[in-house]
C-alpha cells in the first residue's frame, strides 16, 4: 500500500481531488482532557466563576476553519457545520469533548473534526494550567465519518 | 482558588501581564500516535515512500507560531526556538512526539509545546487515515517547564 | 424566538447549512468616520501628500477575506465580489464608506459587507490618528441584503 | 501637517519606530451596537439562550490579536493585556462595549483596542441578526491612552 | 485596454465573478533559484543533512493555500491539487522549482501556482542563506494555464 | 559545513536564538517584474487608471508582516519598519521594486524583505496578467543587510 499524500516518488503534495465528486460529507470525533477532581471542579465553577467550556468550545468551533492552515496537505474546504459537545465527566475525571463537522465537498472533514477536538482540549489545558499541570489530553480518535467514496467508518465501542 | 483567565466577576480576559519580567522560560511536551504495527510500517517507509515523520515535524513548526491565533486567551510572543522529536516505537506501536520550544517573554511557552505536538500528531494521522481510521493520539501533556515566577515543573515519569 | 447561532440548550455553533441551496448572495453596508474639516483635507491631500482611501479601500478588500477568521460562527465562503465606495462628505464633515460583496453560496455575506466596511473604517483611523485622536466610527450599518430564504431587506433611508 | 504613515512623496509606509524606546503604553476604546428593546431581551436570554456577551468578548480579545493582520500599516507587537467589558444597556437600548489593552511596546496600542471593540459589535451583529436587521453600530471611539511621546490624551465625555 | 483589477474609476476591487461559470481550472509556474556549485551541493546533502528541498515543497504548498491572504485582489477558493517539483540542476547551477495548482472554480489558480513556487524559493534561501547571501531568485513565470473563458496559454519555449 | 536550519541528525528546526543578543538589524531586498512596453505603460495609468503600484507596495508591506506565516523555520519577531519602493522603469522595461526592513532583535530581517518583495512582485503580475500573461519576475536578491554577529553584507553591484 502507498499512501495518497505522496507521489510515486515519495514527494509530498495536496492530491487531486478534482475528480472527486463534491458529496455531503460528515465526520465526528472526540478526545478527553483528564484532571483532578478539584481541577474539574474549578473548571465547573459556574458562570459567576468563568465558562471554562464555553471559551473551550468557541475555540474548537475557530480551530475547525483553521485546519488547512494547520494541517499541510489538508484541502481548504467551507464548511457548513461545526459543533462541539463538552461535558463534565467525574468517572474520568475530566472533561469529555466531540466534535461534529459537515461539508458538501470533494474531501472528507475528519481532520476538522479532529482540529476543533484537539484546540479545544488544548484551550482547556491553557484556562486550568494553573491549577493543574499534569493534565493529560488523551483519546483523540475519528467516531464516524459518513459519505464520500471511502463510504461510512464507526470506531469500535 | 479562581482562575487567572478570568476576572473577578467571571468573564475571560487575557490577563495582564505588564508587571512580569520578561525571562528565559522554556517547555517540553509529548505526544503519541497509537497505530497498528502495518500503519507504523508505512510511516517508516523512508524517503521513497514519503518522509511521514519530516511533514509532521514541519507542520510541527509552523504551528507552534500560530498558538495564539489558536487559544483564545494565550498571548501572542516570540520564540527564540522551536524543535521537534518524532520517533517510531514498536513498543507501542506508533510514533512519539516531543516538542522544545524556548522564549525571552513575559509568559511560559507550554501552549506552544503542546500545540506543536499536537498539530505534529493531526498532521501524523492525516498522512496515515487512509491505510487506518482508528490510529488514537494519546498522552498529550507537558513534561517540563523551566522560567518564570511559578518556577520549574517536571512531570512524573 | 431563539437565535440560530446557539442549539437548543444555548450552546454556540456554526449552524448546519447542508440543507440550503447555494443562491446568488448581495449584501451592501456602510459607515461612516467622523473628524474635523482640517483632518478631512488631510484625507484629501491628494497622492502626493498619501493616498489615504486608496490604502483604506484594500485594507476593506482584504478585511472581507477575513470575516470568517473573525467573526466565530460565521461560516467561510468563496467571495465573487468585493467593492468599497469611499467618499468624502465635507457635510458630516467625514468620510463615508460603504462595501458591496457578492457569493454564491448557502448562507448570506451581511458580516462580509460589514467586515470590509468597519475594516476599512479602521484604517482610516489608524492614518489620520496623529492629526485628530477624537475622530468616530459611526452608522455601519447594513443597507441591503439579497438572495437566501430570508429574501430581501433594505435599510430604511 | 503631513501624515506619519506616507513619506515625502506620499508613498505608505510602515513608519519606522527604531528609535523609539519601548514603554508602558495603555489604549481603552469603547462603542456600541444599537438595538430594538425586543433584540436586546433576546441578547440577554442567559446561559440557557446563548451567552451572546461571552462569545463577542472571546471575539473581541482574538481580534485584537489580528489587529496587525487587518490595519495594513500597524506594527506587529506583543500584547500584554487584552480585557473586554459588554453590558447590556436598556436607556440605549443597545449593549455598550469597551475594551482595553496593554503593552510594553514602542507604538501605542490604540489601534488594538478599536479593533478588538469593532470585532466585538460586529460579532453581536451576527449573532442577532437573524431577529433584528437593522442594528447599528455606533459610537466607535478612543476614550483614553497614556504612554509614549504623545502623552496621554482622554476623550472628552 | 482597461485593467480588470480597477473600475472604471481607477479603484481597486475584487472584480465581480458572479457570472463566471466554475470550470476545471490548471496553472503550471515555475523559478529559479541560483547559486554556487558549493551552495548546491550544500542543498542536496541528504536526509542526514537536513532535507532542503523537502521543507520548501511543504512550504510552496501551504503558501498556495495562503495566496488570497497575500495577494489583494485575489478571489479565495478551493484548491482541489497543488503540486510541486523542485530538482538541483548543476547546469544553472541551482535549484529549479516548478507548482501545479488545480481547482473547479470560477476564476484561474495562475497566482497559486506563482505563489507556490516564490514561497518554495523563498524557503529555500531561507534554508541556505547562512552559506551564502548571494543567491538570486530568477525566472519566475507562468509556464502554462487551461480552463477559463480566457482559454490556454503556453509559455514559449 | 553544516545548514544552521537543521540539527545534527538533519531535522529540520527553528534554530535556538535565546542567547543572541537583540541588536538593530536592518535588510534591504529587492526584485523586478519584466514586461511589454504596453504593458508598462498601463501600469503607469496613473490614479484615472488604477494605482498598480500603490496597490502592489501596500501588500509588499502586509506580506512582510506574514513571514513566519509563510517561511516554515524563520523566527515570528517584531518589525520595526518596512517601506517598498516601486518605480517603472522604461529600460527594463518593467517595474523595479526594494523593500528596507528594520528591527531590533535576535535574527535578522532577510527574509521580510525578501517576503516583502516577491508579494509586491506577484500583485503586480496579478494587476497585470490581463494584459500579458508572460511578464516574469526576476532578480529577487538581497541588496544589504547590517546588524547582527554576521555583520554586514552588501551586493555585488
Amino acid at each position: 500500500m502507498s499512501l495518497t499524500h505522496f507521489d510515486a516518488s515519495g514527494q509530498a503534495h495536496m492530491v487531486d481531488v478534482s475528480n472527486k465528486a463534491a458529496t455531503a460529507r460528515e465526520a465526528v470525533a472526540e478526545g478527553l482532557v483528564l484532571m483532578s477532581p478539584e481541577t474539574l471542579a474549578l473548571a465547573q465553577g459556574g458562570a459567576a466563576k468563568g465558562d471554562v467550556l464555553g471559551v473551550a468550545r468557541l475555540a474548537g468551533i475557530m480551530g475547525a476553519k483553521r485546519t488547512a492552515d494547520l494541517i499541510p496537505l489538508c484541502h481548504p474546504l467551507p464548511l457548513a457545520k461545526v459543533a462541539l459537545d463538552l461535558a463534565a465527566d467525574p468517572a474520568l475525571p475530566g472533561i469529555r469533548v466531540s466534535a461534529t463537522v459537515r461539508t458538501t465537498g470533494p474531501t472528507g472533514v475528519e481532520m476538522e473534526a479532529l482540529t476543533a477536538v484537539t484546540v479545544a482540549c488544548l484551550t482547556i489545558y491553557d484556562m486550568l494550567k494553573a491549577a493543574q499541570k499534569d493534565m493529560r489530553i488523551e483519546g483523540i480518535r475519528l467516531l464516524k465519518k459518513t459519505g464520500g467514496k471511502s463510504g461510512t467508518f464507526e470506531a469500535a465501542p
